[in-house]
C-alpha cells in the first residue's frame, strides 16, 4: 500500500493538515471528529475523510482521531521522521532568507553549503555558512550526500546550475527561479514561481473590483 | 464574460502561459500553434485551447495564437497593465528579500512602506525604504492608498497583523505566515506557505526512494 500511487494534490493538502493538527496538539487536545476538524479547516469533513483513506484512514472515526498519532503518522508520510541536508545555489537576498528562515523554522532540514556565481559574495557568510564559487560545485557533489538543492539563482544561471547539479548526482530540487527545469525524471523538483502567486494575487483583486462595480 | 467565474485552477496556470510566451516574444517568434506551445511547455494543446476558451480563445487556431497579442492580454487579464502599491509587514529576512527580488524582478509591484514589530529594525532602511514601528500602520492606511500587504511576520503576529490591515482598509494579502488567515471575505489573500512547498518536496524524494528500492 505503502507505494501506491497517490495524487500531488492529496500531497499537498497534507502540510495543512500536520500544520492543524500540531496547533491542536499544542493546545493539549487529544482526539478530534473529521466534523470538527472539518470546521475549523474550512474543508468538508468527506474531502478529509477521502485524503486519510489513501493511507488507510488512520483509525477509528467514531471515536475521531487520535491527534498525536494522527500528526506524527503525516510526518513520516511525509518524510520528516528523516534529516535532510541542503546545498543553497544562489546566495542573493531570497537565498540568505531562506537559509536563516530554515533554521529557525523547521526541524531536520540542514542547509551544508552554499554557493554563488558571483565572485562579489564568495567568502561571505549567510546563516553561518560560507559561499562557496560554483566551479567547486561538481568537487562538494563527489565528497558530500545532498538531499535537496535549493535554487535560487537568476533564471538563465538556474538552467545551468540545475544541470550541473543532476550532472552531480543531486537528485532533488527546491526551485525559486522563475523558469521550469528540464531535468531527468529521476530528479524530483519542487516550484516555487513567487511572481506567478502575486500575478494569480492580483487577478483576484482585479475581479473582485469588477464584481463590485457591476 | 469579463466576470464569468473562471476556476482558480485555470488562473493559476495563466502567469506560466504568459511567462512561456514571454520567453518566445523575446527570441523574435510571432505565431505559435496549441500544438507546438503544448510541446514546450508539457501541457496538452486540449488543455491549453480549453484554458483559452474561458477567455474567448485568443484568436484563430488556424494559423496559431499571435505570441505578442497573447502575451498581452494575459497580462492584462491579470491586472499586469496597472501598478499596484505594496506594503512590507515584516522587515525580516524574508521580507528584505521580497522588497529587493520584487525592486528588480517584475514591473508594477511597488513597496511603499515597510513596518514591523520589532524596535530593532524600526528606521532601518531595506530596499530603499524605512522601517516603520506597527503602531504607524492605521495612520499610514489612512492616508495612503495600498493595493497589497505582504505579510512576512511569525504567525503569532501575522494573525493580528492581518486584522489590523482589515480594519485598516486594506483588502489583499500576500501572506508569507505559516497560518492561515481568517479575515472578512472582501479581504483577498494568496498563500506562500514555504515550509508546506518543502514538505511536499520531501515526500516526493521518500517515495522515489521507495519505488527504486521495490
Amino acid at each position: 500500500m505503502e507505494n501506491r500511487e497517490i495524487s500531488q494534490a492529496v500531497i499537498g493538502r497534507l502540510p495543512r493538515y500536520r500544520r492543524y493538527l500540531g496547533e491542536l496538539k499544542k493546545q493539549g487536545i487529544e482526539r478530534i471528529s473529521s466534523k470538527e476538524l472539518s470546521r475549523i479547516m474550512h474543508v468538508t469533513a468527506s474531502q478529509i475523510r477521502q485524503d486519510f483513506n489513501n493511507f488507510g484512514g488512520f483509525g477509528q472515526q467514531g471515536y475521531g482521531y487520535n491527534i498525536s498519532y494522527l500528526h506524527e503518522e503525516i510526518g513520516k508520510i511525509l518524510g520528516l521522521d528523516k534529516s535532510h541536508t541542503m546545498l543553497l545555489v544562489g546566495a542573493g537576498h531570497l537565498g540568505s532568507a531562506l537559509i536563516n528562515y530554515m533554521k529557525f523554522r523547521t526541524r531536520g532540514f540542514n542547509f551544508v553549503a552554499a554557493f554563488d556565481i558571483s565572485p562579489d559574495v564568495y567568502g561571505r557568510s549567510i546563516g553561518g555558512i560560507e559561499v562557496l564559487p560554483m566551479e567547486d560545485l561538481a568537487g562538494f557533489l563527489e565528497k558530500n550526500r545532498v538531499d535537496i538543492a535549493v535554487l535560487t539563482l537568476p533564471k538563465e544561471a538556474a538552467v545551468e546550475a540545475a544541470e550541473a547539479l543532476t550532472r552531480g548526482g543531486c537528485r532533488a530540487i527546491w526551485n525559486f527561479a522563475h523558469v521550469d527545469l528540464m531535468v531527468p525524471s529521476s530528479v524530483v523538483v519542487e516550484n516555487v514561481h513567487l511572481s506567478d502567486s502575486l500575478y494569480k494575487l492580483s487577478y483576484n483583486i482585479k475581479r473582485r473590483e469588477l464584481s463590485e462595480t457591476e
